[in-house]
């Protein structure tokens, strides 16, 4: 089994970080998107999509998309578990993690690929559109606002307990701060208890 | 139990579907997003998101998000099957409804909010770009041509048979032909066959 990824890439840490919350090891395979080693025809028949990660299986059978890689990999090491004990509970982080994968992670990657990092990095690779923008990081502050305040009712993303939904806030609230450049606000003061807790666990590192 | 939704809605088509296809039936609320009823506080109690579709659970637990709510009726209804019956046919149907969700559904989302459709039915509920439009049809075609491909070597979108990845699927081609204007090309045989056979199963109407 290996894990096609980049490291500096959000998706791909939100997979090292389930990992390590399972004390699961798989090896790694660098796939440089900015050289286009995501659009060879070779790794186009790993995943249509272009995108990384990719879990590659022993029998050569890929799995895309970062949630269907770490249920996989619950599927098949069920603790510390991730995703919900029971019906309700699954439901409620399935949700809250969808809730940030569209309404934030959505957001940050409409700033990401029309911000000026990328510019500088990658002239030409997107068409920028400046009030896509704009409109982005209105939404990413509308977000963070709202799950502040749901932080004052529960202790994590998902409920309370850590799970998959505090993976993905994780990621991508770090990747937004540090890498697109949109701040939170520091005021938001659930949010930031949240984010010193998730933080300091050692699977972060990842 | 209820079902908050609206009937023309993509979304919640894809969890009537659903239920459809698992022949379990929940009473539905309407709730005219047009008039603002998904902004009320006492929706947003129910959903922070302000979005549709939402399931009531008795005991005024609410759970958002499509597939939160299908995954939550496969919990309590495991058959017919739909979300997979072992660790990689899960992980592949997961792979390609969440492909289905971003690659689709994120482009043909973007259409509907900066097209002409919602801009008379709806004046001023968007701030429009229309660059955004533009590159929204451009992707949904892209991908279109894509997933005919796909389909030339599985049956259905999620593998060879059917999943929740087809009522995905269904519910966004049938959105973007119908309310959005933006047509399949009829070349694409693979597709034409597939979107054939899912509108003929009794589930389709629902």
């Amino acid at each position: 089994m290996r894990l096609h990824e980049l490291t500096p890439a959000p998706n791909p840490r939100r997979v090292r970080v389930f990992l390590a919350e399972k004390g699961v090891q798989i090896p790694s395979v660098q796939v440089d998107v900015f050289k286009g080693e995501n659009r060879t025809p070779e790794f186009l028949k790993k995943n249509p999509s272009g995108k990384i990660p990719v879990l590659e299986l022993d029998d050569g059978t890929c799995i895309a998309e970062s949630i269907a890689i770490c249920r996989y990999v619950e599927a098949l090491n069920p603790e510390p578990n991730l995703f919900g004990r029971n019906p309700v509970e699954t439901a409620q982080i399935e949700m809250r993690n969808r809730q940030l994968e569209f309404e934030l992670m959505g957001p940050v990657s409409v700033a990401w690929v029309n911000g000026p990092v990328i510019a500088q990095m990658a002239p030409g690779m997107f068409k920028q559109i400046p009030d896509a923008l704009a409109a982005a990081e209105a939404n990413i502050a509308r977000f963070y606002q709202r799950i502040d305040n749901e932080l004052a009712s529960r202790e994590f993303m998902g409920g309370d307990r850590f799970s998959v939904a505090d993976i993905t806030a994780l990621c991508v609230t770090d990747f937004a701060t540090e890498r697109v450049g949109v701040a939170r606000d520091p005021g938001l003061a659930n949010l930031a208890r949240w984010h010193a807790a998730v933080s300091a666990r050692p699977s972060a590192k990842a």
